[in-house]
């Protein structure tokens, strides 16, 4: 008898502020297992918190910090030079003003993943990973802080060890990949696939294989925790339901991360 | 053998932006028992925060969220018309935020006090009070909330009662009094007392005898659980250290709210 | 021979931030004569500000200064209690930022009218009208303020006259009037009137005998200069379409204030 | 008969914010020929951009634009990846703010120095030196750009002639050189130069000889029509006096940039 394959799927949402509304949450949370939900300093606000965290609880979506750079004009995608200790500071404020919001609708939050600039510059140096790492641990080691899943796995799973936490890895479905098992980036041609067919099959493989095909054209090992979606727009959303339902088809359990982490 | 009298005495802290430094928190901290830490919104940052909470913990001083009007321009001294909804939510935010800093440094909130504006909006208007209790209520029922000593207890008391909070009533040595037991208005000649012989008798009056002698040189009872002092600077520090001499050479306690709300 | 009636007709734009995108600009732009620019302190950003003039450039639409409080999550719509002082402050900092952005683009600012709270608090309290026509005056007395036609314009002319600067009264077509002459206020049933027609009807009523249908059904007389119009959403821009188009088979010149003011 | 020698002395000031205040500005103002005033993003509001500017005209002084990254936490210090196409919006937004007080004073803006990182971040990429140029060229060719003295000063003459500005280049008395004739990085040690005499005497000699020696001890030319100084607290104010005095003994003339750009 063969284990059941479980995989998660995380989006970001949240993200709207004051009158200003960004995203299909409402959409996209039902679909989802896991809702990254912005804190306030790259896009969110408190009242955009508590009605996210509200909607993550009435479709039984487990809900994570989605911490940025305080840049709301670039919507925390530029890199700001801040230093191991700010960033440090920067994700504890932020998770904190989450976690208050999820205590007072009774729940926890399951995890912790940057968002934009941050994630990127972490990816880049590990010593930020570090740093975000320390932050989570300190706060609560229940929480599941989520890194990229590349070729590069085991300095991120010995961050894990040290604080105590536990490290979830993420695959982007819609991306393309480098031979290295790393993100193309986005200012490179192909970098984001649009095709519905081609991104759902990936995702499959992602989840049954734990392989994707490269921008090369060779194949890879990519064995991820939770796949990352978005809903951007509603065609985004009709993907997410896609991908969600060929998971289901093809046997795979779509399960939030806690469960099997 | 009668009981001791005690009481509490709390100063606005951890106001510092940036490069931005504001306050003698080094130097006032270590005479005082609760110390009401700014959030991020009025003043204060992440990293402030931090560096605020290792202070008072050095010195084993209780902390507290001092939530503002998210007015940094304004300090948080100017009324924002926000709604019930809006204040709820900032007072969950930046509590939330505070106390990640406190966690991650093994303490906890013990009460909070709002800041500014919003303590003035509140005192006009109890819906206001309601509301910070019910976003403290739904947080952490052991935090305390801090409210003006007047002549109108029984309202906030009933608020504690139906939030389930402790409430603290809070008198200010250096302010004027209305024959009402409100405090005059910052507008009004008199309204701050700048004489320390004259603050440290009246603290000394409100916690031992419970009373205030009014602008109008009349006396009320005034009854308070902590004295609100301040460090925004050397001679204000001084003022400090000697109401806390002058109590404690007179038998009161001076010991943080919560052993004895 | 009859001189022909002249209007103009002014549209709130330029309020999108960052990655948040608000309004129809460009589909209500070219229906208008005056384009009320934010910037920067309600909503708009600085690449929002030049894209904003360059697209009211392009439809040949003259650009005017729309000044908020500094209270983005709020989008302006919340009373600060601000200072004359510093209201002053905030408009001359507003305007010149805008100002550059139409002199880097060839043009000239036309016309200033405050945003939202501010709008409303100038409205309820002339030392604030007072406040903005200064800071109007200081810059440049070629700009207009645009301020509400109400019962009550003798007090808003002085003003124009002892700082020399144009007042241009503004009526909305599509807000119930008191038979004060004053708007309904929005928390008020009926304060908004959705019918495309009633709305069409209305402005021309305003623009043609210079009367409008007051909320109680009687018939006041509201000279205006300017009629505010919409470009929330789709039906919003038809309805402005709509205005101007009556307005033109009316024989009513629609044209920018700058031309008859 | 030789022509007199003639230099500019350059400070930062305006950088207080709210209720912070920083800086000696009253002090410092006096003793310099150009003020580099802060617009609001890095420091500075409003009310302090109106005050700083009437503390310079009460002296005399000439104003100047002294615009940073949007990063008030940061002070400016930290590098944000912002685009060339955002740094050109976010200067001329900036110089506009600050021109609209300077003409609200009757006066005009003279220079523009970018500040902190915004600096640094073009030091290294003239890039960025052709996007803060292009803003200014597009608002007023009569304002001078302030840049680096180093031992690179032909593409910056260059992109002066191409936007039609003039550039003015600075040097820093209490900075290390490298040979390079560039700035020491403050991370490395002796970047900054503390005592008075030496720095005074580095002043003279570059104003006099346009020479400076560098940091391994070497003696490099140093042309420079500005010495950028500072008045952060009392000694550095006494710092610059001193400057200001021994310039004239030596028979320099102290005056703004514009009387010899």
């Amino acid at each position: 008898m063969t284990r059941k394959i479980r995989i998660d799927m995380n989006s970001d949402v949240g993200e709207s502020f004051g009158v200003y509304k960004l995203g299909f949450d409402e959409e996209v949370i039902p679909h989802i297992t896991s809702a990254n939900i912005a804190c306030g300093f790259h896009g969110g606000d408190p009242g955009v918190m508590r009605k996210t965290i509200s909607l993550a609880k009435q479709h039984g979506v487990e809900v994570g910090a989605h911490p940025g750079f305080p840049d709301l004009i670039g919507f925390g995608r530029r890199n700001v030079d801040a230093s191991l200790e700010e960033i440090k500071d920067d994700v504890v404020y932020q998770m904190g003003a989450l976690q208050a919001f999820a205590a007072s609708q009774g729940l926890r939050l399951q995890h912790l993943k940057p968002h934009g600039a941050l994630y990127n510059t972490a990816v880049a140096n590990p010593k930020i990973w570090e740093a975000i790492a320390e932050a989570v641990a300190r706060i609560d080691r229940e929480i599941i802080l989520v890194v990229l899943a590349s070729s590069k796995k085991e300095p991120l799973r010995k961050i894990g060890k040290r604080y105590g936490i536990r490290i979830a890895f993420e695959a982007f479905p819609d991306r393309a990949y480098t031979k290295d098992g790393f993100l193309v980036s986005r200012r490179e041609k192909g970098a984001v696939i649009h095709d519905h067919e081609v991104v759902a099959k990936r995702a499959l493989k992602m989840a049954m294989e734990g392989r994707v095909v490269t921008i090369d054209g060779s194949e890879i090992e990519l064995k991820a925790d939770t796949l990352c979606v978005h809903g951007d727009n509603p065609a985004a959303v009709q993907m997410v339901k896609k991908i969600r339902e060929d998971l289901k088809t093809a046997g795979v359990e779509v399960t939030a991360m806690k469960h099997f982490i």
